[in-house]
C-alpha cells in the first residue's frame, strides 16, 4: 500500500513509513531527503523492539519529485515499507450522527472557524433532530431513516449518499447503529468512532448505566478507528472525569458528553494532522 | 448492626447514619444532636431517591453520653438505621504484600510518620523479600510461604497472625493470591485492596499486559472492598495516567506503581476517616 | 440582601442561606423547613471555622407559602443571614465577545439545545466577525465597535444595549476589553468571565505568551465572578492540560481553546444551578 | 562544553546533542552512528524554529572508539554544538531536606529498591528530624545546624560535605533555605529543586497560604532546575491536583504533599535517564 502524490509539490510535507526495521534506517531515509534538498521540519522515530518493526514521521517543505523522491525511498527501504506522503490540507469528511447534538455541534464550529484540518461535506442521520444545527451551518443534512429497512437496507441508502461524496473519512459523531462488515470493510482505517467509555470498560450498549451500576469513580470516552471487532478498534485518544455517588446514569452522561466530544476532536486532530499509524489493533501516534 | 462508644466522650467525634429515606430525617438527627448540647463541625447527606435511601456523616465535637445519644437516635430513626458512631483515632491495620514494595513502602513511612491515620501491627508475606523494608520501620514482619501448602492451609497460617493482632482492617498492599470466600467472609468490609487496572477493564491477571495489548492511552488504578466476587467489590477510589505507544507492558507498571500507591493512600485516608459507607457493591463517600 | 419569590411555589426550589455560625443552625433551618411539610431533596453545609461563618444550600420542593417561610427563617437565623430562595429555572443572559468564537460557539449550541440551563437574550461584541454565528443560532447580535469612542463612550453603549435586555448575568465570552469599574459596580457577582491561565499565574495580558516564555508545563483557564481588580476576582472553576517544549505560544493557545471553553460552561452550570456562594474574593461551591 | 566517554564501551548508550540548526543534521549525525556500526534504538529531535536551534536525543547499542565518534561528530557539527555522550547509569547524587519527610521517605525507598536510576550517597539537613527515616535505609545523615551561623557559615558546612561525596546532582527535597548565587554557580544545572506550587503561581513563601488567600480550586507542584533567580530555574515537571473551599492551608498542603512526591521522582527519574536538555530557562524534554 502506497499513497503518494504526483508531480512537483511546495510548501509543507507528511512523510509516514512504517517497515521492519533495520540497522540504518534513519540514516537511509533522512539521506533520500536530504539529496532530495528538502527542510526537515519535524522528525519521529519509533522502534518496536519486540516485532522489530520502525515507524517514522517527517515533516518537511521544498520543492522536489514527488516520483522520484518516493522511488528513491522505496530502493532504499525494506520490501514490506509502507510509504505515505501528503500534503498539509483539509481532509474531506462526511459525519454520521444519530440524535444527540453535542460532538456534531463541535464539529461544525469547527468547521466553520476552520479549526477541524478538515471540511464536512456532509452529515447524514437516521433522524431528523441535528438537521437544523446542521443546515444553519451550511452544511448539507441527509435523513435516512432505517425504519422499516433492514440493517442492509438502510446501509445501503446511507452508502449510496457517502458515495456521491467520496470523503476520505467517515466520523460517527455518536451514530447509535452497529454497521455491518461489509461497510467496515468498505472503509478500511477510514471510519472514526466515539464511544462513550474508557474502553475496554463497558463494551457494548448503555456504558453510563453499566458504570453506574458499578459504582467507579471515573468516567470517560475513547476515539478508536472502526474494524469488524465492534468497541475493539484501534484506540487513537481517551479521557476521563471524575464522578461521584451523587451521579447517577443521567448526570453522568451529561458530564460525559464534554469528555466525548473533547476526545473526538482531539482525535480527529490527530488523523487529520497526519500524525497516526495504524498497525494492528494499535495506532502510534506522533507529537 | 450499630457500632458504638461506651461511656461520655469529648473531643471529635464522627456519627454515620443509613436508612430509609422519609422527610424529616435531617431535622430529627440534627434536633438530637442539638439536646445533647455538641457542636456540629461538618455535615453531609446524600439520598439516593431510586432507593429512597439516605446516608449522613455527621463531625461533632462536646461531651454527652453516648448510651443516651445511641438511644435517642434509635428512637427518631426508621427500624433499619445503621448508625455507627466513632472517635477521630487511628485504626489498628494489618498489611498483606508479596513482593512489590511500593505500596508497602509508602505505607510504612506515612505509619512512622503518622499521616496514615493508622497503626499498622504487622506485615505479612508469602515472600522474605520486604523483611528489611518493614523491620527497619520498626514493624513486625511475618513470611509465610505458600509453598507445599493448599490455599486453605497457607490462608489458615495467615489467619493465625492476624488473629494474634485483631487488626480493624487488612491491607492488601499488591498480595498477589487470591483470598478464599471463607477469609473474605470473615472480614466485611474490612478487607481493602488495590488493583493495578482502571476497574473494570482489565480484570484478572496480568492487566498491565491486557492494556499493553489492547493499546489503551490511559491506565489506572483501582482502591476496592474486597468481597466474595474478584475485583466486585465496592469501589473506593480510582485514578488514572496517559501513555502512549512507547510504553510497553513493563514500562505501564513502572508508570501504574506510582497511581496504585497514590490511590491506596487515597483510598485509606477516606476509610480511615470514617468518610466511607458502603452499600451493595459501591461507595458513598463524603468530602 | 434578601432575594426571594412571592406567593405559593410548587416543584423544585433552592434555598441559599449563609449567616454567623452559631450551634443549632442546621437544626433550626430544616426544621423551619419540616414545619413547612417541604421535602429535603439534597442539603448541603459549609463552615468556615476561622471566619465562624455557616454556608448552606437546600434543595427542596413541595407546596409552601413563601413570605411565610422566609419570615420563618428570618426570625430563627442570625441578623447578617443572606437569604437567597430560587426555583429551578433557566437564567436569562447576554453574553460579549470580540473575535473568538470557541466559548461563544460552545455556549450557543447548548442554548440551542436547552443544556446551558439558561438563556442568551443577546450577544454584543466589538467586532462583526462572530454575528454569523450568533444569528444562525437565532440569537440577536450587536454590534459595537469601540473605533473612535472612550473607554467610557463605548461601554455606555454596550450597557444601553445591555440595558434593553435586562439580563441576570452578563457572560465575557472572551471579551477583549477592560471593564471600567462602574460598569463592574453596576453588576456585584452577576459578571462571570473566562481568563485564558490558571489564575494567578499569567495575570494580565498574552498569558499563553508569558507560559511560553516561562517554560511551564501545564497551562489552563480560569473562570472567575468579575470585580473591581482586575483578573482578581472569586474563581469558580479552573482546569488544565499538559504541554511541552514542541509548544509555542500559538499551539498553547489552540490547545487551550478546548480547557477555556470547557471551563467557561462548567462554571456558568454551577452558577445557574444555584450552586455557588460569593463571599469575599472566594466561591463556596455546592455538590 | 563537551562530556563524553573515554575508551570503547558496550551495551546501551545516550547522546545529547544541541546546536545551531541547518539543513541535513539529522543525515550528518545518523551518518556517524551509522559508520560507527552502532545499533539506534530511539530516536527523539527537536528544532526550536524561532531561535534557529536544534536538540536531538539518540540512544544506541554497540561497541565503539568513543573518542572517535566524538571526534566525527565535531567535525559534522556546528561550532556552537554541545555534545553530551553517556552509559545508562546510576547518578550519584546528595539529598538536601529540612524536616518534611514526605520527598525523602520517597526518594530513600526508590533508592534502596533501584528504581530511582540514582544512588543516595548522602543527606544533609539542617534539623535532626530526618535521621532514622534516613540511617534506617541505610544512607548517611549529617545535620548540619543553621544556628548561630551566617548563611555564608551554613552553607560552607554543606559544602563541605558535599565536597566529601563528590555527586553528580543534589536534589533538594523540601530543603527551606535559599541557597547563594555563589551555592547556584558551583553546581550549573545540577541543583534540582521541588517547589510547592504550579509555578509561576505562588512564587516566594507560604504557597499553600497564599493558594487558600486566593481561593484556588487547583493546586500543584513544580520540579525545576535552581538557578540564581530564586523560583524561576528551569521547569522540568508540574502536576496538579483539585482542592475546593473545604480546604484550608493545611489541607491542602497535606493533599499537595503527594503531588509534590510524584513530581519531583518524575523529574529526577528524566534528568538521570538523560532525557532533559536545558536551554536558557526552560528544558527540552525526550520521551
Amino acid at each position: 500500500m502506497i499513497y503518494f502524490y504526483t508531480g512537483i509539490r511546495m510548501n509543507s510535507h507528511i512523510l509516514l513509513i512504517d517497515c521492519n526495521d533495520r540497522k540504518g534506517l534513519v540514516f537511509s531515509i533522512t539521506k533520500v531527503l536530504f539529496e532530495h534538498n528538502v527542510n526537515i521540519i519535524r522528525n519521529g522515530e519509533f522502534v518496536d523492539h519486540d516485532k522489530s518493526h520502525f515507524y517514522m514521521r517527517t515533516e518537511f517543505s521544498g520543492a522536489f519529485d514527488t516520483g522520484k523522491l518516493i522511488d528513491d525511498l522505496k530502493q532504499t527501504l525494506p520490501e514490506n515499507a509502507r510509504i505515505r506522503l501528503t500534503g498539509k490540507r483539509k481532509k474531506n469528511i462526511v459525519v454520521l450522527a444519530t440524535k444527540e447534538h453535542h460532538c456534531l455541534g463541535d464539529l461544525l464550529i469547527r468547521n466553520e472557524f476552520g479549526d477541524l484540518n478538515a471540511q464536512i461535506l456532509a452529515v447524514i442521520s437516521n433522524h431528523e433532530k441535528l438537521r437544523r444545527l446542521t443546515e444553519q451551518a451550511g452544511v448539507p443534512y441527509h435523513y435516512i431513516s432505517h425504519e422499516n429497512l433492514t440493517r442492509e437496507q438502510h446501509e445501503q441508502k446511507v452508502l449510496d449518499i457517502i458515495g456521491q461524496y467520496g470523503p476520505e473519512y467517515i466520523v460517527l459523531a455518536k451514530y447509535m447503529r452497529v454497521l455491518t462488515p461489509s461497510f467496515i470493510k468498505a472503509f478500511p482505517e477510514r471510519i472514526i468512532n466515539i464511544h462513550h467509555s474508557f474502553l475496554p470498560a463497558f463494551i457494548g450498549a448503555n456504558p453510563y448505566r453499566q458504570a453506574f451500576n458499578r459504582g467507579v469513580k471515573i468516567i470517560g470516552a475513547t476515539a478508536h478507528f472502526v474494524n469488524e471487532d465492534l468497541d475493539e478498534g484501534p484506540i487513537i485518544a481517551q479521557n476521563v472525569i471524575p464522578v461521584d455517588h451523587t451521579y447517577d446514569d443521567e448526570t453522568m452522561a451529561t458530564a460525559g458528553r464534554d469528555v466525548e466530544k473533547n476526545v473526538l476532536s482531539q482525535a480527529l486532530k490527530l488523523v487529520f494532522d497526519e500524525k497516526v499509524i495504524v498497525t494492528g489493533n494499535k495506532t502510534i501516534i506522533f507529537d
